[in-house]
């Protein structure tokens, strides 16, 4: 079987017609990739990497000097690992950053005098607890990214909302100069569905209590613990408009409130956030181009490397991650887990006494909590040489075990895909035939240009109890399911770097 | 049978032989039990003042302003349960206060530049990552209780033992100008006994560090979760000697600086606690005795409530909880559910068609966290009412299910245990034939005179995930498990409270 190649790179479009050898036997390809499963089942390789990456550099939000850190730490580790080669391409992104935040609730219902019939000793003791002001309670919140300033102590009542969709049909006289609420709890699920339905108070929200004229929003996390740990992430960053100041309560946090709310007095919340992007303009008229070395905007890189392939072609796999991580936990499930995976796979099949055919790309993104920063300047720097881009994949759920599989490919990829499906099975993971693979968040956006992908899912029912919180820490990545991963993705390499299959390119329609 | 009671009070000492009517016929006890069970297991009152207390009080750390608003909040709430008779007693304690805490950790080890045979485009792009400073990691840290402060930031390399006893082996050179980390991991039983083993780092690690030459310490918390949330507590308190400044890190960054200890760079902590005692005096010489009104004293208050019994009898029965809580979550579990319970079976038992023949006393201790101040001050205050006391009993192991309980009685109250343990079987609690209950940390300082004691032992296998955290919230407690403890509270007090029994004195010398 013969494949045809479209290689565009640097405005040069060559058309190079590559004959390639016989693929390995069935028999020799099965031992294989049944010794690549063994070894990485049996590998504290993934493992290694993502414990130096949370030990070294910890949290690298964005735009940080963690995140310069973490950069370094990236070119040496893949250096380290003999990558062929090893280069970094600028990613620039507004800058926003998290001083302080904190934030108390007023609740304090007897204040009223002893009873009149209260006895003599009663009154004594009583009237020594006096209290000279009102007792708040401490919440334990984070700003949402991309959040304005509260500009100082901001003090006003609360008012809630079971749903989005509840505060957009709320008149203005309700929700005006007050504190918004959303208490929308995220069910947990295998799939992580229960994100999309809840995310959209985060992503949204600080708009549309804007619209209402609110001076402020606390939604309940979007998470599914029961942990004094509030969930960061970001409101719809890149977008104009006005947003009030936002952050995210915990959900004990939440629960308390919500109790509170229930009774007849009012709930009076203080908040204090002093966060922002470092220029105003930025937030209310956001264009995407900013000007060179201004301080407002920050500058991070996508690091990648590259382990050749055993033929000379032009073609590679396109294996991402990405590198930064948000700023309250070491990021160790989102994404050093990821970024570790990439890293361990690609090596372990460089590492085989025959590399298969085509080589391994690995790109570890910069930014992409803030916007998938680095996937897109990534799709945009390469998007002439889409059709070296042979299949993609993304690791961006943790470290859970995977449990299924999906592709994006063309039909004729058939064949390659069936005998993945069932080297896969032999690790616990079902194929979904769909077909209708994403890529992530990152590596997507070269899926969105055509690139073909496969999605190897993993659970994602602990996820979002760690997700964007500060227990995000290695300590949650059980060792056999990241070995687990690991022994998928080799899988998936191995299989796919030495198919003669044309994968793609696929409808970038949807 | 007949009862014979001494009871001392106010200096004055009078002997009473009183003479009880026969108890109720068995049928119609167990009936009236039964009953009891079926309702407790079916009631929200415990819930109700549980979530009460958390939502219109919450943290009460003793000596602050919350302190005196939870006073406040159990006189009003014994009053409108109708207790019979309600007043406060003065517990005084040096006043320990946290204003601020923060902790990083400064362990980065690619600082030195790429190769010499690196890539022209390598060397840009790791160039551009300049790094004018170390980067740190944020450690989740909280000061423990009775800390002095760093009088500012301290900076030091960290020196870690895995147990305080290889502290104690050590040599001062090894010691000396460094910060000490105590890596001993509490583990997990449901009797909760993995506490004392470590909780010796807590109480004695800040005056072993001081001998050794430290500069301070930092003890992985004494906890069994994987949160980044570290438990506080009291080093002990009222002891003089030298203590070095001394914090809790998180289990997760116990892991984390484990893993840098492991590596070969310098593990160097940087540590601000703004804590303390408000005089130094109180630090270097303790005597627990302190000037009136002076700033560096605070006053709290015993909350006591009091239903009579359907007899004109003198005795009662004790039971006991503590009002204060740490500052770090709501008291949920430690220990406002013991509020709730004895407050919610107290009022179970008085509203019965017929009480029981005596009365019970619901005593709300001031100040337990940082040295039973409320318990010790109410055994001097009532020492010469000891054979008032009836029996006692304490609720301070957090909401989880009643397994067992085990008395400390006399032998000739046995019929009545024993008819206890059969009711109480109903409810899944089996009985430990021990006879060595301790009776608590406050109730257990009048057993420490004679006063004999039940102990109704909960499940403390989630305890220790949340004991002195910020997740200890009222989402933690199960309502049908404070169900399950109110059915055992009700079923206690009134078997006891309608025995002719004679439980005590018991030896009060072990």
């Amino acid at each position: 079987m013969k494949r045809i190649s479209l290689v565009m790179a640097s405005g040069l479009v060559a058309v190079v017609a590559a004959c390639h050898g016989t693929a390995p036997r069935n028999e020799t390809t099965d031992a294989i990739v049944e010794q690549l499963q063994q070894s990485a089942l049996a590998s504290d390789a993934a493992w290694e990497i993502l414990a130096s990456l949370t030990s070294e550099v910890g949290p690298r939000m964005a735009g940080t000097p963690a995140d310069k850190l973490a950069v370094r730490w990236a070119v040496k580790k893949m250096r380290d690992l003999g990558f062929d080669r090893v280069w970094t391409e600028p990613v620039k992104f507004p800058r926003w950053v998290r001083t302080s935040e904190s934030a108390q609730v007023f609740y304090s219902v007897p204040r009223e005098p002893l009873a009149d019939d209260a006895s003599e000793m009663e009154k004594r003791y009583y009237n020594k607890v006096r209290l000279r002001k009102p007792v708040g309670q401490p919440l334990a919140i984070t700003a949402l990214g991309g959040s304005p300033t509260t500009n100082g102590r901001l003090e006003a009542e609360l008012v809630q909302f079971d749903t989005l969709a509840a505060l957009e049909a709320a008149s203005m006289e309700d929700v005006q100069n007050k504190i918004v609420f959303l208490s929308t709890r995220m069910p947990k699920t295998r799939a992580g569905t229960g994100y999309r339905k809840t995310v959209i108070n985060r992503s949204r929200g600080p708009f549309v209590a804007a619209e209402k004229g609110a001076l402020a929003l606390l939604i309940r996390s979007v998470g599914t613990d029961n942990d004094r740990l509030p969930h960061t992430g970001m409101m719809s960053g890149t977008e104009s408009g006005e947003r009030v100041p936002a952050a995210a309560v915990s959900n004990p946090d939440a629960d308390n409130l919500m109790v509170m709310l229930a009774g007849e007095e009012p709930v009076v919340v203080r908040m204090n956030l002093d966060v922002g992007f470092l220029v105003d303009e930025y937030v209310e008229n956001s264009t995407e181009e900013f000007t060179e070395g201004t301080s407002a905007e920050a500058t991070s890189f996508n690091v990648i490397g590259e382990f050749d392939g055993s033929a000379d072609l032009t073609e590679f796999l396109l294996l991402g991650a990405h590198l930064d991580s948000w700023d309250l936990g070491t990021g160790a499930i989102d994404d050093g887990a990821g970024v570790a995976l990439v890293m361990a796979s690609a090596k372990m099949i460089a590492d085989l006494p025959v590399r298969p055919r085509y080589g391994v790309r690995v790109v570890l993104y910069a930014n992409e909590e803030q916007g998938v920063y680095g996937g897109k300047a990534y799709a945009k720097l390469h998007q002439l040489e889409l059709d070296s881009h042979l299949i993609g994949a993304e690791s961006d759920l943790g470290a859970d075990r995977i449990y299924s599989f999906r592709t994006r490919v063309l039909p004729q990829a058939e064949p390659t895909i069936a005998q993945l499906a069932r080297h896969l099975g032999k690790l616990g993971i079902e194929r979904d035939e769909t077909n209708l693979a994403g890529g992530g968040a990152d590596v997507g956006q070269m899926r969105k240009l055509g690139m073909p992908v496969i999605d190897l899912r993993q659970d994602a029912s602990r996820y979002f109890d760690l997700h964007h919180t500060a227990n995000d820490t290695l300590d949650k990545v059980k060792p056999e399911s990241l070995r687990q991963n690991l022994a998928a993705w080799v899988t998936f390499i191995y299989l796919t770097a030495n198919s003669v299959a044309e994968f793609g390119p696929v409808d970038p329609s949807d």
